[in-house]
């Protein structure tokens, strides 16, 4: 089911500047029995990135009413948000008074590997760079050629994920998911003031750290801080929480924090 | 006039990777009297920038045909040709055996400056950077939120160009165009190994100029050699090519090269 501005259609103008140029941004979210998974905190989101390109965001009340038109149907499924910056001729000005395109659409609920929280996943490094670029720095906009790139180093389905460097060699996150690290009992992720994408789980998962009693630190992490941790997490709002039990040759074990972290993830509202 | 995979069409799928990730390439050339300029030079290009992301591209003739249908109708015109990875799920594993999308579609000439041989034109630089990824620089793809950024930061219709640099400082390229510097007799261009585009008009120039005996550097440029070189062009496959009378307080004269080299641009077959 796809809602274009409210209408059930799944086709868009080409001349629409969020396939022309990426002019856009996006949400991917989990719904469960019809309702969307940490809802204010998307739209937040996705305000904030609509500021960032100057884009205008639909009202959250305009959203919400397709998602409950599309929940109706497809209850339990992944949503996705696009808002472009709408049509305009040919050229990169924005026009004069744009009207921005809004797209939801529901995509069936992956198969979530059962045992990612008993047996962990297995990731990779990826040789594709992420550029660094402060002015589009963690927004989840549309131009996501280099994730593109880094998913397609690999295509072992035994392999979940692949970890991302900037150009300058330091650790950013996964190609679809934030990474945290457990360093000597404090939790570290990386900062994204460069490049990368700010997740809402990762927003999720440093306020629930936060909340009980363990900070976590926002730091510039080389690869060799990665291979060292004790524990490494990746999160996004469809996989929730999984953790790394193999990168490369180096091999890890669960201890006892992903359980809770995993639950608490699961089960909070907000 | 558009058409989509060879049928008149205005409408793509939402699914399409083009408009999810910015997935795809794109190429806009100059047509007159219903003939492409340099179209051999563009479809090099348009191949070259798909095999870089591992694109399926047209062939030659199935873009030769559609064109021609277009041209029929709009024998004057600019082209636009997208070529995406075509649709997919959600995710940035591409398909396992993608069909790219190919669009091609007819814009108005633009309002041409006339005064732009005679007179010249007035840039400014932008403070949007350029960020540096040597994986995708020189390719033309969908992924362009810089160059909007960039284009967004004036309105004043007397401007007709920005100039960009990179994250480095670096002197690149203008939004839209590529950038030529005549220094005490000497042609140069920016080196476009970390970031830009690597334009047709651009390679034209380039060879035009050994041609004439006069051989043409690509170096890394700091903005101080822009503000002291002796003559300045912009050029791309719609404009030809322009010569900058003004950046900031900075005013240039034409000299006697730029009506010979916009004249040669404009009759060559190449």
């Amino acid at each position: 089911v796809i809602l274009i501005d409210g209408r059930p259609q799944a086709h868009i103008s080409v001349l629409d500047r969020g396939l022309a140029y990426g002019d856009g941004v996006f949400r991917t979210m989990l719904a469960r029995a019809g309702a969307v998974r940490s809802w204010p905190r998307h739209f937040h989101k996705l305000h904030a990135d609509c500021l960032a390109l100057d884009i205008e965001c639909p009202a959250e009340g305009v959203l919400a009413a397709d998602m409950r038109e599309i929940l109706r149907v497809e209850p339990d499924c992944v949503l996705k948000i696009i808002v472009t910056r709408g049509c305009g001729g040919r050229g990169y000005a924005p026009p004069f008074a744009p009207e921005s395109t809004r797209i939801v659409a529901a995509f069936p609920l992956p198969r979530l590997r059962p045992d990612a929280v008993t047996v962990g996943v297995r990731v990779r490094w990826c040789s594709t760079r992420l550029s660094i670029q402060p002015a589009l720095a963690g927004v989840k906009h549309l131009c996501r050629l280099e994730n593109v790139l880094a998913r397609a180093e690999w295509t072992d389905p035994g392999i979940a994920e692949g970890l991302m460097l900037d150009t300058e060699g330091r650790v950013i996150e996964g190609t679809m998911s934030n990474l945290f690290l457990l360093e000597r009992g404090q939790w570290v992720t990386p900062d994204l003031s460069g490049c990368g994408v700010a997740g809402v789980q990762r927003d999720r998962l440093m306020a629930l750290l936060a909340a009980s009693g363990a900070s976590c630190a926002v730091e510039r992490i080389a690869p060799a801080r990665v291979m060292a941790a004790d524990l490494l997490l990746l999160v996004n709002s469809v996989i929730g929480v999984w953790w790394i039990s193999r990168l490369e040759e180096r091999h890890w074990q669960p201890g006892d924090l992903v359980g809770p972290i995993a639950q608490r993830l699961e089960q909070g509202d907000d």
